[in-house]
């Protein structure tokens, strides 16, 4: 199914494909692992299988709670079928408390809780370092409308809440996340992309222990899968295990 | 009058003193010129005298277009006397052409015009070099409301369309320029601070040459009060030479 003949995008932890249906795309998770502006590059274990099974499971979630997704079926481990989006070069991030490029741009002190929470938008390119953005910028940069950015930070918030309770139940602080959004064919804002510890800083509510990628950042290499290993543990239910056969 | 033990700030280019009266403060312009984040500092011949009279003029003509300031009066060429206000520690820049850091940070091409202007806010804090703020992370530092952030921004806009048309008449671009604003004593959001060629980007209409700070920022430092005493001979009338004793 996964042809490389379709190959459409090649980034730097997923791999998107063309399919026969013009509206859907196949989505992989590979292993690799990158951080610092890409100074450092790893593979590891079996990353792409958490990530793709956390974001089918969190989209999931989120399209219970009413937030359309680009989620369609998890076709096996590593391999997600999703509606094919139009993507706005936008990381929106939302923050609940301060902590990494924040504390180190401003004078906030590491582990604030932030109440109302933070969100940036920081403009997706590489050459000039994802620089933050603001809405006069992003319209000037024709990136967005005003009305679709307001459309993107209400989005975020309200993911926010879902997904906040939603680790709150399962011992964990939702510190703070990056979602993308695209566009589909009828030009409807649409979550995209991935919600995982990649993407997310995820801390053990009791022991304050990172549980996400943040490790890897700081060159705690072999504790990175096994905090991935217990996002999925605690995240996946036995039910999803059955219906998913994990 | 100006007593050093009324010393109340030492900024980089302005010295604030108190008076007997507590609403009100003595500003003195200085001929210091810094750049490059403090790299840079050499006293500039007649700075404090052209800076302090641009501003008084620019300031009267704002009073006359309703925006209020601080401007009380030029005691002489160097010297303001200005109400004290409590100063909001945020630069707000609008451009109107992108150039500078806006297209060191962002892939717009030098020169391009903004329409609608771009409006940034930039955190007052020499220790983090005063990174740019968006709302909410304005809003978490506590610098100000949701509403005085809105306040700021059409007050900067106002004053764009103002100084805009009034330089346009004189054959100057108006680029981008930057104006801190602070709270009287009853709480009400004054324009506070400086409007000079320190704080502007000016060009010659029909050259394109720069008529401002820039010059200094480029190296270019035999030219800098060639280009202030050009601003200054262009925007003073003959009524305000002699208004002022000039
Ligand atoms: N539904 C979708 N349709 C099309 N493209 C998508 C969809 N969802 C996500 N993408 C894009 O797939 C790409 C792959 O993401 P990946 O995280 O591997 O790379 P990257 O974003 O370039 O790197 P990084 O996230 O580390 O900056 C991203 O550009 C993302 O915007
Ligand atoms: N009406 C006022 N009352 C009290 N303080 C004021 C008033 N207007 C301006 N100020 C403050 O006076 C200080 C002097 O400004 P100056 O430009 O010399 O220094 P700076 O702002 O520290 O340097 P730079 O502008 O190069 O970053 C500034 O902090 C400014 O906010
Ligand atoms: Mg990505
Ligand atoms: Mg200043």
């Amino acid at each position: 199914m996964v042809d490389s003949k379709n190959l459409l995008y090649e980034g730097k932890a997923k791999s998107v494909y063309g399919t026969e249906n013009p509206d859907e795309v196949i989505m992989e998770f590979r292993d690799d692992m990158t951080a610092g502006d890409g100074a450092r590059h790893e593979t590891m274990g079996k990353k792409g299988y958490y990530n793709s099974i956390i974001t089918s499971k969190i989209f999931e979630i989120l399209e219970e709670n009413d937030i359309k997704t680009q989620f369609l079926e998890l076709i096996k481990p590593g391999t997600l079928k999703t509606l094919k989006l139009d993507m706005i070069p936008i990381e929106v991030i939302v923050r609940n408390r301060a902590t990494g490029s924040l504390v180190r741009t401003y004078p906030f002190e590491d582990g604030t809780i932030l109440n109302p929470p933070i969100v940036q938008m920081d403009y997706k390119d590489d050459d000039f370092h994802d620089p933050m953005l603001n809405e006069t910028i992003a319209e000037a940069l024709n990136l967005a409308t005003k009305e679709e950015l307001e459309t993107l930070k209400s989005l975020a918030l309200k993911i926010n809440q879902i997904l906040s309770k939603m680790f709150e139940a399962i011992d964990i602080i939702l510190v703070d996340f990056k979602v993308e959004f695209g566009k589909d064919s009828k030009g409807n804002i649409i979550l995209g992309d991935e919600i995982s510890p990649d993407s997310c800083r995820l801390w053990d509510s009791k022991t304050l222990d990172m549980l996400d990628k943040e490790l890897f950042r700081q060159g705690h290499d072999d504790e990175v899968m096994n905090a991935y290993e217990e996002i999925y543990n605690r995240l996946l239910t036995d039910y999803d295990k059955k219906k998913w056969n994990l």
